[in-house]
């Protein structure tokens, strides 16, 4: 179907990613203010939406209700529409998603998305954080027993490897590229350079996947502002318009009911809608840039070949051959990804979407730079993998 | 501004709320089969989108990534639209107008809205839940300082009554008329009418607040089908029409920032906005049902004020003088209210809106039957009252 009404993003701002010594507020108010020096001549007072992506500050920060909370800190007085998404390690996007449908919908023409998550608690002590963790998987079949993120992606690496002989070099490579990457990106969380080699002799997480095959426990937040095409002129000839949007997830959620371990055909099924909704026929050929979740290195492989760029089982031939590279097919995570920006849950989608921006304007270091990129894509998966959501950018 | 394709509840369904031995997940189950039940020749397979409505289920059921829990526990294949809204109070509100939302701006045909949220632990162990609700204010500012809801809400009931003259007896009042229709509701809470005088001899739990001026804490969920203009009318004539939606936050979310202690002028911005949109210009003629956010019977007598019926101060006088009975000049809270209902969080608007579709149809016990409404409101509060939510629907 095709959309009503267009959006586009024309701004926004980011922190520094990591293990801060700043509490949920500050990184709010740091982010808000970045996202609102990048939009001249506009100020809260224009703001008339607001859509915030978090997941868990009930356990994070003992707090909830955060959409007013982040209201008051940026002195937004909202008028039309407020709320905060959580759909895990997708909930930015969620959070893009609902503005874009604000204002597709006619209800409003200017949105402030703002992703935040804090996760590591003051004094780095980590139990709580991880014990969270647990419960983006279903609580009561997996997460009691343990199965968090690294054992469940480890259990896909081990699966993709066995059906299609992926190896651990081809997982590493993923690594190196994206670190490679967030290197020259000054809001990462890990900002060195790694070898393949470093990769596979790095601290052996849950097998296969090492230390360098995870992204990080970060605290974070960035936002974005999006206004309507008629409102976006008058600002900028710059924007990064939303052209197509999909999500799927096969009534499925705990591990047991995953409709495969080696592949995601959610990912397929969302992109599909994506790629059809923005007359994208061919996204080998069509898309140059794309922010897709590698919250392990894994993951962008079986990306590679779930959203439709190569043959099932390809994925591994993918990175090893460089066409996922920045002169590759496709640039794929130029940002650094999450293994090297980190993964502040409620903010991922919102910083991948303002590279896919800042990207159409040239406005990174030329190390990460992709040449003239046109389309874009950002990709978020979520929990046990059993969402995925897919948007469309161009410039 | 206009709203751009309408949108309709098709069906519902409720589970019995309050003190429930009965998990996250049963509540989910039970309220989506009813509400699947509800609508005869649709299944599971029909449903696009998923919207769900809940505010902590990270600390009352340790459990986040919820909507495909949701899409996991009902059977759906989601391949248009999922997640999770969280605006405290106001989270099933919320999620009904993301699923508005995608349906106005042409994304989807069939939604599913799910408000859910079990707040009682097993066993009765309430400091958890108690300490949790600290968490919906400014955690930092004010439920460090044990300010939660009761205390909020007797300082505004305090201060209305210092300044217009409002009484306890009108305050029980509202709990006396909301607790006599949820004696006639078989899934509310508490079903035992009160009179006034037990009202004020109730024990006195944030003075002027007595308990029978409180909604409780409840388990609870309750269900929505939302579908097009165009799918709606093969399957029914009998839909609740989405005519008009309004929200506001001014900037504010933390007691010490909130515009008024006597007043709700966000409340007044969002119906404005609301009834503009819906082309309703004398909301006190025009509207003949109502469900507002009672969590306190404060709340009810400052909404009558503030959703702009009554002149301010009179809000007292408005129930007094029985015109928020069912035959009086707008029947509020035929529900039974969250004060009769009770109050789990993310369920509560999905409910209220569920509530008004069975109005429309008659479809509601003759003791609390409205006659032959066709338009009612839904109105929720959410945190210190610093956000309000507002919807129109028409028959």
């Amino acid at each position: 179907m095709a959309v009503t009404r267009t959006a586009g993003i024309v701004g926004g701002g980011h922190t520094r990613w990591g293990s801060r010594e700043a509490t949920y507020k500050d990184l709010i108010q740091e982010a808000g203010k970045a996202t609102f020096d990048s939009v001249p001549d506009m100020g809260p007072e224009d703001i008339e939406g607001l859509f915030v992506g978090s997941v868990q500050p009930e356990r994070f920060a003992f707090q909830t209700h955060v959409a007013p909370l982040v209201a008051e800190l940026l002195g937004i007085d909202v008028d039309a529409m407020i709320a905060r998404t959580e759909l895990a390690c997708a909930s930015g996007q969620a959070a893009l998603r609902y503005a874009w449908l604000a204002i597709a919908a006619g209800q409003l023409d200017v949105a402030l998305v703002l992703g935040v998550e804090k996760m590591n608690p003051p004094g780095g002590h980590m139990p709580e954080a991880q014990a969270s963790m647990t419960n983006v998987m279903d609580r009561e079949f997996d997460g009691v027993n343990g199965l968090n993120a690294p054992p469940y992606f480890a259990m896909v690496a081990q699966r993709h490897m066995y059906e299609y002989g992926t190896t651990r070099e081809q997982l590493a490579l993923v690594s190196a590229k994206n670190k490679r990457h967030a290197a020259h990106n000054e809001f990462a969380q890990f900002q060195d350079e790694v070898t393949v080699e470093e990769v596979l002799e790095s601290y052996p997480l849950s097998p296969p996947l090492c230390l360098y095959d995870c992204s990080g426990i970060t605290d974070g937040a960035a936002g974005l502002v999006l206004m309507s095409e008629e409102k976006a002129r008058e600002v900028t000839d710059e924007a990064a318009w939303i052209t197509g949007s999909g999500q799927a997830c096969f009534a499925s959620n705990s591990v047991n009911n995953l409709p495969s371990m080696s592949g995601w055909p959610q990912a397929t099924t969302a992109a599909e809608k994506a790629y059809d909704q923005a007359g994208v026929t061919d996204p080998l050929r069509e898309l140059d840039v794309a922010e897709i979740h590698d919250c392990f290195s894994i993951s962008e492989i079986v990306e590679y070949e779930d959203l439709g760029w190569v043959e099932k089982g390809e994925g591994g031939r993918f990175v090893e051959d460089g066409r996922s590279a920045l002169d590759g097919d496709i640039a794929v995570n130029p940002r650094g990804g999450l293994l090297g920006c980190g993964h502040p849950l409620g903010a991922t989608g919102v910083s991948q979407a303002l590279e896919i921006y800042d990207q159409f304007r040239g406005d990174v270091p030329a190390e990460r730079r992709v040449p003239d990129p046109e389309t874009g894509l950002i990709h978020n998966l979520s929990g046990s993998a059993s969402v995925h959501s897919v948007m469309i950018l161009r410039a």
